[in-house]
C-alpha cells in the first residue's frame, strides 16, 4: 500500500510509492481488461476550476475504464462560486457524493487546501504553476516502457528550463535513480534554476550539463524530453519569435539522433516538434498520452485502497 | 406507489407520499449498496439553463449510485436556445433520450411548462425564487435521521426568512406533523411573510414565536436552520454589511445551545456560520449534503416507479 | 461489415451501407433491451467545438444505451484550444482515451482533417454548414418504419432548399432508391441549387416539381420534409419577416394531407410548424428524435465492429 492518501505533489511520492505506482500502471497497460471491474460503483468527481480537457479526459477515461464513473465541472463559470463560497466548502461538498477527487485550481495550494477538509483522498491535477504530479508519474511510465530502467541514461532536457513545472518535477523524481546525466539545452533566458539544480543535482548521484544548442548535443540522447515555450513566459513579441523556433525539432535534426532514443512532450505542442516528426517510430509522445491515462487508472486504485479504512 | 407522475412543487407531495420517499432515503442511506443496480440502463437528463453545482452533482450522483447513467448540459449557453427553439421543445427532445429529468431554470414555472409536453418524469430542482422541493426532502430525511420523528420538536429557522425559499418550503411541509414550535429568528427586514404564516400556522397544529435575536433562544431549540442572506436581497451595500453579521453562528453562540440540538443550512454558506463550527458534531451540514444524495436516489426509483405504466 | 473505417459524409455510404445500418436500427428500435451491454467497457468521445445539445445528447444516449461511457467537451471554450493546440493534436489526443469519436466543428473539412490522424474512428457531428450525416441516417430510419420501404414515395421538401444542407443529404441518399417523386416547395430566393438537382436527378430514376406554394401540394405527398428557415440566411430582416411565415404548417394547412402522410423536420424548428400540429398522430417529428438515438446506436456499433482490426 502506497504511503499517501492524496497526492498532492510529485515530491510526496517516496520511491516505494512511486515503483508501486509504476508496477501497477505497468499491469494494467499489459492487459487492461483485467482491471475494467475494479471501480465498479465508485464515483470521481472532476474539478476543474480551470479548463484543462487533455487532463479531465485522462482522469475521467481512467475512471471509466475501471468500471466507475464521474461527475464534475470543466470550467470555473460552471461552479457554485459565484454564490460566494470557499473552495474549501465547494470540495468537502463534492467530497459527499464522489469516492475521489481530481482538481485543477488557478492558485497554488489550493489542493492543499482541498484535501484538509475533503472526506475523500484528493489528486492535484494542477494548481497554478505549482504542480501536476501525475505528468510526472506518466512520463516515468512511458521511460520504463522504452527503457526497462530509470538509471543510467543520457537525457536531454529541452525548451523552457526555468518556467516549466514538468521539467522541475521529472528532475526532482528521476533523481531518486543513480547514474543519468542530464544534459538541459535552453536558451539562456530560459535556464533551470538554480534552486532546481541544488535539490536535484547536490548529492552527486546524477550528472548535468548545460547547452544552448540541441543540434550539438541530439546524438548522445537516449531520452529527449521536449517542452513548449509559453508565449505568457515573454517580454515581448520579438524575443518571442526570436527564441520559439529555436528549440525545434524537426526532420532534419532528428536524423543525428540514436535509433532507440525516445522523444517525449507533456503536450499540448505548438511549434517545438514538427508534425513530420509524428510518423517516426521515435516519437513517443501520443504513446505517452495513453500511458497517461493508465498511470492515473493505477494512481486511482492505489489510492482508494490507501484510503479504504477512512470514515465516511 | 407515491401519487405524483412528477415533482414540480414540494407541496404537491401529500403526507404518505413523503413518509414513502423518506422510508426509502433512509433504507439506501443505510445500505446504498443494496440499491446499486436498481436504475441499470436508465438515464438521467440534467438540464440545467442555470448554473447549480450542488444540486447538478447531487442528481447525477444519485443516479450512478444506482447503476444508471446521465447526460445533460450545466449552462444555457450549451442548450440550443441559440437557435430559439422554445423550452417545451427542448425539454421534450430530451425526454426522448432520457428516462427521468431533473431541469432548474431561471423561470417561475419553467418546470411545470415542461412536464406538460415531456415524455418523462420531471424533477424541478429550482425554478426562479419558486420551488426546489428536494431540498426540503433533503432536510427532512435528516431531521429524521437525527431526531427519530418530525413530531414534538422546537425548530429555529434563522436568518432571512423573507426569501428564503427553503424556509418556506420546509415550513410548509413540517406542518403536515403536529406539536412542533418554530422560532423565527430574524431581523424585521427580512421576517417571515404574513401569507406564509397564514398557510402554515392557521390550523393551530403548530405555534410560532419570532424574534431577532439568535443569542436569547439558542438554548431552546433542538434543531437550527440556518440560511443564507444574500447580497442580491438588499437595497445598500451599507444595509447589507449591517445585517450579515447578525445571525452568524460561531462558537461561542453555540456553547449555549443543547448537548443534542443539531444545525442544518441548505449550503452554499457564505459568512452565516463560522467555519470553527464545522468540527462540532451538532454542525450536521455536511452530512445533509450526503442526506440529500441519498433522498434523491429514493425520488429517482420512486418516479420511475410511478411512471412505469407511461406510454414511451 | 460496412465498408467505410469513419462517417464523414453520407454521401461516402454506399447503398448496401446504408441498408445494413438501417436494419440493425430497426432490430434496436423493436429490442433495445438485447443491445443494452453490445458496447460495455467502450468509451465515446463527444467532441463539440460548437454547442449542439440536441445532437451531443442523441450521441451519448446512444453510447449509454449501448453499455458504453462518454467523456468530452460541449464547447470550444472548454477545449485545449487556447494553449494554441491544432485540432489534428486535440482529436489524437481524445483518440488515445476513446474508442470512437463524434465531433462538431464549424469549419468544413474538420471531422475530414481530424479522421487522418486519430486513432478511432469519426463520426462527423457537422462540420460547418458542409455535412451532417446522422440527421440523413435519422431520417431515413424513420421513413422506413412508416412506409416499409424507400421507393415509390412523393415526397415535399419545404422551406430553405438552398442552404438546407439536411435536404440536399436526404435527396441524394434517397435517389438510391427509385420510383419517388420530390415536390420542391420554397420561395424562389431558397430554391434547391442547380448542381444539387444534377447530382439527383440526372439519371432519371427519380422526378421532380418545384412550386412555390404548400397548400397546391399538401394533399398529394405521401411524406413532408419540413425545414427552418434560419434568420441568418436573409439579406434583411424584412424579407425575413416577408418570407417566414409562408411556409409554416398549421391544422388548417394539415386538414388537406392524406391520413397516412407523415411529416418529419431535423429540429430545433421556430415557428415553421405550429405547436397544435404536435398532437397529429401524423406529426412524427418528436419519434424521429428517438430514431436518431437508434439509428447512432446501430452506427457506432457497425463503426466499432469495421475498427476492430485496427491497430491501437
Amino acid at each position: 500500500m502506497i504511503s499517501i492518501k492524496n497526492l498532492l505533489n510529485s515530491y510526496d511520492l517516496t520511491k516505494d510509492d512511486l515503483l508501486e505506482i509504476i508496477e501497477l500502471g505497468n499491469a494494467i497497460y499489459k492487459s487492461p481488461d483485467d482491471f475494467s471491474h475494479c471501480a465498479d460503483g465508485k464515483i470521481l468527481g472532476t474539478l476543474f476550476f480551470e479548463p484543462s480537457t487533455r487532463t479531465r479526459l485522462s482522469f475521467e477515461s481512467a475512471m471509466l475504464r475501471l468500471g466507475g464513473s464521474v461527475v464534475g465541472f470543466s470550467d470555473s463559470n460552471v461552479s457554485s462560486s459565484t454564490k460566494g463560497e470557499s473552495l474549501a466548502d465547494t470540495v468537502r461538498t463534492v467530497s459527499q457524493y464522489a469516492d475521489i477527487i481530481a482538481m485543477r485550481h488557478p492558485q497554488e495550494g489550493a489542493a492543499y487546501l482541498a484535501s484538509k477538509t475533503a472526506d475523500c483522498p484528493i489528486i492535484n491535477a494542477g494548481d497554478g504553476g505549482h504542480q501536476h504530479p501525475t505528468q510526472t508519474l506518466t512520463d516515468i511510465l512511458t521511460i520504463t516502457n522504452y527503457k526497462k530502467d530509470l538509471s543510467g541514461h543520457v537525457i536531454g532536457l529541452c525548451g523552457d528550463l526555468k518556467y516549466g513545472r514538468t521539467v522541475h518535477s521529472l528532475l526532482k523524481v528521476m533523481s531518486m535513480f543513480p547514474n543519468n546525466k542530464f544534459i538541459l539545452i535552453s536558451p539562456d533566458e530560459l535556464k533551470l534554476p538554480e534552486y532546481v539544480k541544488k535539490e536535484v543535482f547536490s548529492d552527486g548521484t546524477n550528472n548535468y550539463e548545460e547547452v544552448r544548442s540541441l543540434d550539438d548535443v541530439i546524438d548522445q540522447l537516449d531520452i529527449l524530453y521536449m517542452t513548449r515555450i509559453q508565449k505568457e513566459r515573454f517580454f515581448s513579441q520579438a524575443q518571442y519569435t526570436r527564441l520559439k523556433d529555436s528549440y525545434l525539432l524537426d526532420k532534419d535534426k532528428l536524423k543525428h539522433a540514436k535509433k532507440d532514443c525516445i522523444v517525449l512532450h507533456p503536450l499540448p505542442r505548438v511549434t517545438e516538434i514538427a508534425t513530420e516528426v509524428d510518423i517516426d517510430p521515435r516519437a513517443v509522445y501520443f504513446k505517452q498520452v495513453k500511458f497517461g491515462m493508465y498511470v492515473r487508472m493505477a494512481l486511482i486504485l492505489k489510492l482508494l485502497e490507501a484510503n479504504n479504512d477512512r470514515n465516511n
